[in-house]
């Protein structure tokens, strides 16, 4: 490994070498994009032990939403989620999102801003996305088409944020989650077991 | 008026005038937002009778869409839209929509981009939302929660053209317009006419 960097930290503080990992994890990401990045280039950019940074963080997608203040790691979520009734699922991932993403300062948000006005951010934005979320579509969807219907989710999950937190139309600024979730609910619920939806996608003449 | 600038226009051209307008109006809506630019102002910005603003551009959406390169007028759409019949409006909106907004360089997308880093492009956005499509929802929409429905039919077009354009989500971005037409119309429909979507809204106890 390389000599140890002017950072002024201490090797072996356990609080200063997760954050010079975080540190490192936004460069690497944001460098190299998320398919591309690796955690030992993480490793060496943080002058740590790669065994180390699995031991803090475990997989990249967990790292990744650590360096980015995202609260949760997506496919471990997604795996929960599974085992709920599927009636359940559409209110609890709703109720979630909005939870996590839909107050003010919400993390989500410099993902989204980045991703809006730099190319090498959109492309890390959606590279964490198709990794962590919709290679795990077919956990929660028993259908062909999956992935698009999680991308449909998202889809609307990220316009209501865009609408609530940036353009902050009152419509769905001022209202509470509370008040938000059942109105969203169906449409999620759709999207997720509605077997007709996307079924006559590939031939549009078919009713 | 003001004595003619130096840009070198010959006042009376209507084409140089027309750019001149337009210059203006971007810069006037950019500083000042929607709400509290003025057609007035514009003029004077312009170096041009107010008038004339008027009989170039008609109303301050208009002239607004136009400086933005929206090709369309909202409002004037809208009133057309509220001619067809009900069955086909969301079919409609999705199309238009699409074709105008879900293409590559779309008009649309600088505003997003804008309004998702800097706060006064958020402002105008959301003054332009407002005026021009917040205040007609009842012109489409019969039920009480029109503005509440017409802002989640906006935020799942603006997560849809997020997704397509920025993001790039392949699931999104490769499909062709007629492919996801026919998903998002059966959400768009039930956003504009299901009376149970909204109606236990103020009363989350009520089911």
């Amino acid at each position: 490994m390389s000599t140890p960097r002017k950072t002024g930290r201490r090797p072996g503080d356990p609080a200063v070498t997760r954050t010079a990992i975080l540190d490192a994890a936004k460069r690497v990401f944001g460098e190299a994009g998320f398919e591309r990045a690796t955690i030992r280039a993480i490793a060496v950019e943080a002058n740590v032990d790669p065994a180390l940074v699995h031991h803090h963080f475990g997989t990249k997608q967990a790292l990744f939403a650590a360096a980015h203040e995202i609260p949760i790691d997506v496919p471990q979520l997604v795996l929960a989620l599974a085992g709920l009734p599927k009636e359940q699922l559409a209110e609890q991932i709703v109720r979630m999102y909005l939870s996590i993403f839909g107050e003010p300062g919400s993390p989500a948000l410099s993902l989204l801003r980045a991703a809006a006005t730099n190319d090498p951010a959109a492309l890390m934005l959606r590279e964490y996305l198709e990794s962590a979320l919709l290679d795990n579509a077919h956990v929660l969807i028993d259908q062909p088409d999956a992935r698009l219907r999680i991308a449909l989710i998202g889809s609307h999950m990220i316009g209501v944020l865009f609408a609530r937190e940036i353009v902050a139309l009152p419509e769905i600024a001022d209202r509470k989650i509370d008040e938000l979730v059942p109105v969203l609910v169906p449409m999620v619920q759709r999207y997720l077991t509605d077997p007709n939806l996307v079924g006559h996608l590939p031939k549009p003449g078919i009713e």
